[in-house]
């Protein structure tokens, strides 16, 4: 395969394929969602089949047990990927929204009116559903979308884009709107990121390693998502049953996702009470503790943290403890070990509660409730295509408004520049 | 100089100073932009001397009177910076602008606030009066600066920051805050590409060499603005004396600037009554017209284009005319050869109208008015501090919002995910 030459006739389809997809009304959209939903559920046992295939070589080559759950379309993958799809169809259509329009004195009439990005670029790891679920929001959005996965995924992610392309082409709609890259080699990567004259963006999902890599080679602007150190800070106000509560759920519910809390801050003037009680529910839940010397000595069975403790993304149920004198240390301690994920504070206190809301640089700040509603079905966006921790073009959660930008349309009657 | 301990020293101490800008009041940083301005005033002499040194330097250099002309801080020049600081202190502050909120069914209340972006790195020509006026508005949205101008122009920046820096510090502010750096070397420029740690955002302003040259060595996002190339097509029911005087402006007014017309695409049917009296016209204002073979043969006096015409930022008295059968060929032309900067549609066709808007891909699109609309002032934004021809966090001129990005803020009450 001559790969610059496939992957800039990819580039150069989609970008047509955009033009096209620009106009297309909600109603349309909507229904190519929902025939494709219809399809996936009609043709589940062919495209498990071609799943089977990668599964077994992935099982073959070593692979451990999660990565093999994360790579199978099983049933109930599939019945999410369907209802995803569902979802995305009873979304509002951010395109053609005028967002804002004002009068000018000569008397213009000036609005901003949302338009799609264009062609974006997805990078993701071995997880077929997020075939789906990505070109779905491209989609309704009116972007077109040139997807990258992970090797093992290959024949799953090439089989769902042909069903995609399928009910495209039925709709009488470039198939090029949707297009798996149809190789497995890093250099198809690499000349992804090279299309800057025809990519508009790209969003890589996975590991640190892989946005990493992306980030240092694209010549396309890239949305990225390294890490989630989430802190909670329990000020000495907190309703402690409440703070309790929040913070085992933020460690617990589920350890191993970008949200969930990291570090856990206390002010001094509760931890005697707090601490223990907390440290007591952690345990149980089998939770390794790493604690400040002030911690430790309040909760001799903590082990002591180390530097590299602090601002660690644990992925685990481990959590790091600290006690601190006040909302200035919390706040300090914040700006320099956190990731601009997400943070919360839990106190019964008015001004804390917005000095914390309005100073955290964060891409989610929260007062009185769990980290882990830093996603984009939480908060209200709908489906997610990911979380930006950096701030330009967005900063959090992203779903189909930040697939989209702005342009000025202007009304006038032959005003002319004096 | 140690360049890179230099640039990596200032980074630094912007990040620190944006920190403390992040959260000052509004009525703070007003009077420190009304204090800039009256110091402006009360100091133009030693300002001006500052200027004289850089303006007879290049003068010895032998660079042109246009050169020297936006070198230099004339009075008029310095009460129009004067003028600037003082609009800007009467715009509206975006930061902690809680944009939107709304309510979960578990309660939650999401909304997203207004933020600075951080550390804005600002790279320009030889222009000192843009130093105040970049400055102004970074200030005023909370984000620290560091301003790169032309060579031929630091002894006067660095008098102009010098000033500032002294408000900044009477207010006990980080001087930091508006940095210029102290080397015409270009790998003080390389230097500053390279902070993407400490570094938001790159603003390049100036010709498309120095745009192209700062896109392809940053490892910072950059906002782009490489060329003008604006449209307007004059429709079939297009109102002859309003098209008259919207192309005359659009060409004319002030052609040497990014939305002057470029190209004005005719309607064949009313390019034989239109074309005779538009053309007169621009000859009479000296505008060289090179025309399709249509064009030329309705006006023989014009001149054939050439393909290099099509897509021409010509920033001159020069005017590509094409007559076009219809709306569709129309657009099919902006497609092809626009920027993505401003186009316009004459018409009195209301679907025409709608749909131009609509299918345009352009940062401003208008009907029924001058493309010497795209600018943040005339479009009501206030001042300006660059336009976007790209798509990503900015399409168009960029103000104050554009220097800021949103964190969501969620107040709950115990909320915990199940």
């Amino acid at each position: 395969m001559d790969i610059p030459k496939v992957i800039r006739e990819m580039a150069l389809q989609a970008r047509q394929a955009a033009r096209a997809l620009g106009s297309l009304s909600r109603g349309v959209k909507d229904q190519v969602l929902l025939r494709m939903a219809a399809l996936l559920e009609a043709r589940r046992a062919e495209l498990q089949a071609a799943n089977a295939r990668d599964v077994e070589k992935a099982r073959a080559e070593g692979h451990p047990a999660a990565f093999l759950d994360r790579l199978t379309l099983s049933d109930k993958v599939m019945a999410a990927m369907v209802q995803g799809l569902r979802e995305v169809a009873a979304l509002p259509d951010p395109v053609g929204e005028v967002v804002k329009m004002w009068r000018r004195p000569n008397g213009l009439w000036v609005g901003r009116m949302r338009i799609p990005l264009g062609v974006i670029g997805f990078i993701y790891e071995s997880r077929p559903n997020v075939t789906v679920d990505a070109a779905a929001l491209c989609l309704k959005s009116g972007n077109a979308i040139i997807l990258k996965g992970g090797k093992e995924a290959l024949h799953s992610n090439l089989a769902l884009a042909r069903l995609m392309q399928e009910v495209l082409e039925e709709y009488r709609l470039p198939p090029a709107a949707v297009q798996v890259i149809p190789s497995v080699a890093r250099e198809a990567t690499l000349e992804l990121l090279r299309q800057d004259e025809l990519v508009d963006l790209i969003i890589p999902r996975g590991g640190e390693g892989l946005i990493r890599f992306v980030a240092e080679h694209s010549r396309i602007p890239v949305l990225k998502h390294y890490k989630g150190v989430c802190h909670i800070f329990v000020d000495a106000s907190a309703d402690l049953d409440l703070a309790e509560s929040v913070c085992f759920n933020a460690k617990v519910q589920r350890p191993g996702v970008c949200n969930a809390m990291e570090t856990m801050l206390v002010h001094e003037g509760i931890a005697p009470e707090f601490l223990p009680r907390m440290h007591r529910r952690f345990r149980e839940a089998g939770v390794e503790l790493r604690g400040c010397p002030r911690t430790c000595e309040l909760d001799p069975q903590v082990k002591p943290a180390t530097e590299a403790d602090w601002g660690c993304e644990f992925l685990d149920l481990i959590l790091a403890v600290k006690v601190v004198p006040d909302l200035d240390a919390a706040l300090e301690h914040i700006a320099r070990y956190s990731s601009n994920h997400t943070e919360a504070i839990l106190t019964r206190d008015y001004d804390n509660a917005q000095r914390f809301l309005r100073e955290v640089d964060s891409s989610v700040v929260l007062v009185n409730a769990s980290t882990r509603f830093n996603d984009g079905g939480e908060l209200g966006l709908g489906a997610e295509i990911g979380i930006s921790t950096s701030k330009l073009h967005a900063f959090g959660p992203m779903s189909l408004e930040e697939l989209t930008t702005t342009k000025f349309i202007v009304y006038g009657h032959g005003q002319v520049r004096t």
